[in-house]
């Protein structure tokens, strides 16, 4: 039963296969070695034709249409909000389950929002034959404060972020080294992908707006967190800031608790944290850093303190990769969960041939 | 009388004038017109002999000695705690008075530790005749804190900064440029004033670690700020970080008021504050930016929001010249406070030819 389980394969189409989220989604099914009946990668018209090598076959990329989905399992989803929205109900309508890596439906009360480490029982519960993959920066603050909190509860979350450029795409990251060439070279930095100049500079994130000053960020942030946590009323304030590293973001986040914690029993508990590296190294002075997290499936969690202005307080500093933990990762995360969720139906029923998923 | 006030001209003298902040020093004793009869430059025996072009003449740098400060009514201190222990007490006893910019005296109760927007009145009394200039990040964010504090209560202040490489000196923004073009080329950073790369990367500020696991620069947003604000209770947090950026510092300030403080209040503030310029284009997008308040002696503040997460709280964004209100200027400023004590000593004695500085 078990081996009849294990050896079902599932076909996985991903939407967005040569955004930077789409690049290591790919990556990520190789070297997960996730069980596989056909991987299509799927983009816009303008992509169409290109060829990728995965396990030692080369893929051609199709243009999204209503027809790509036909005998697909499994649709990892990372082209934006409103691609999600264009073609994750045809997508299911063709009996797929989509994973998707947007915003589009993160606060929508019949999708799950899913971050495996936390609430990983969410994901089984999806009415419209989505989940969503939380926001990066959503999920990594998620990775580390979720531990804490679920032993000593968290009562409030004052953070402050250092995102990269990667957290606009990869042609934001082309334009960050474009812009810091251009200023090396005393010429004006190319301005596409960003309102303003990165290249030794920093800014506000330049999400819109809404009628409080808080950008979109900052709101998926607070309103992500609440709902993954299953806490509506957990109080979060958040200033999200982009900054000129590349590929992994960092958190400034200050805690505060119910009740007194002390910072070995935040230690303690984040040791144990599974998919937390603690990093913390007094006499060196070193401390997680992007370039560090960069490539990496761990969120490093260091520098844990008592807040000297709060008696129930702790502050902590994180860096994790915004492309693999920060999407990529949780989104192949979930489909694993999906997977053993298959396995356990098949192995309750025993009749069906067909994916559960 | 206000004639011979304004006709008295100081001797002065500054110790560390080849780094980033003596440069900066000379720059603005000259673009402020300050009343100069002589300035002398002081550095190490390294840099003697060199010259540096001043309102037509042309100054030579000389090796700091005893002799050095004969005559000289004012010393301007810029090169790192250790010189300062070294020559203050020789300058003073030869009866100048220390504006000191290192971190030797600043918590010494009897040296004032001044922000000349905030407290300039603790300028006149100095026991040891050294005032002290407080550290970057704490001037920058005294300046912003400060006009709302006097009106409406602060009681907690919990600060992420985002600190450019001029806060470790001249040679560090040199570093960082080199560090990026090696990193451009394929080639090793070198890592010579920071322990780690720089160059798209960030890290926790790399000052020395206390017991509680706070950097030195923390403890001194949290000291200085105590004692510049005269509330040795003030509850505060703070966690300092280095970015790729050349030469302002930004922060990220949640306030906890006792009352709650409308966001038309606190910027009502903030715009009739001196020293501070309110950047906030809402429409745009468009909020302070180090390239932006690099070169500027106004610290920008924006994003003024309330805190989702607290009644009584705000949250503000700053940028701010990390080597001119950070340091140069501010100790100007502490400098002109000392001329108007002269002249208004002078009018009240009208007798005294020597300055009073």
């Amino acid at each position: 039963m078990e081996e009849s389980a294990l050896s079902n394969r599932v076909s996985v189409a991903i939407l967005g296969a040569t955004g930077a989220v789409g690049t290591e989604l790919i990556e990520l099914l190789d070297e997960r070695d996730f069980p596989l009946s056909e991987l299509k990668l799927l983009a816009s018209p303008r992509s169409a034709g290109k060829t990728i090598d995965f396990r030692g076959e080369t893929l051609t990329i199709e243009a999204v249409s209503a027809e790509s989905f036909k005998n697909v399992d499994l649709v990892l989803a990372s082209a934006g909000g409103s691609t999600s929205q264009k073609w994750a109900r045809v997508a299911t309508e063709a009996g797929a389950v989509v994973i998707d890596n947007s915003s589009a439906f993160r606060m929508d009360s019949d999708v799950p929002l899913v971050v495996p480490e936390v609430n990983p029982e969410a994901a089984s519960d999806r009415p419209k034959g989505i989940i969503a993959n939380p926001n990066c920066t959503t999920i990594l603050m998620a990775m580390a404060v979720w531990p804490l909190h679920r032993i000593e509860p968290v009562e409030r979350i004052v953070v402050s972020t250092y995102q990269s450029a990667s957290g606009a795409g990869a042609k934001a990251m082309a334009e960050l080294l474009e812009q810091t060439k251009a200023i090396l070279n005393q010429a004006n930095p190319p301005t596409e992908s960003f309102p303003y100049p990165l290249a030794f500079n920093l800014f506000p994130h330049n999400s819109p707006l809404n009628d409080l000053g808080y950008c979109q960020e900052e709101m998926k942030m607070i309103n992500e967190t609440r709902k993954i946590f299953d806490e509506p009323e957990l109080r979060l304030s958040a200033t999200c800031v982009r900054v000129p590293v590349l590929r992994a973001h960092s958190e400034a986040i200050n805690l505060e608790f119910k009740s007194p914690i002390s910072v070995d029993r935040a230690r303690e508990i984040l040791t144990a944290a599974p998919g937390v590296k603690l990093i913390e190294d007094w006499q060196a002075n070193y401390f997680p850093m992007p370039i560090d997290a960069s490539g990496q499936d761990d969120v490093l969690v260091g520098r844990i303190r008592q807040d000297l202005s709060h008696p129930c307080g702790l502050e902590l500093w994180l860096c994790g990769d915004q492309i693999r933990k920060g999407a990529a990762l949780n989104a192949v995360q979930i489909a694993e969960l999906l997977l053993q969720e298959n396995r356990q139906n098949l192995s309750q029923t025993a009749t069906t041939s067909k994916s559960a998923i």
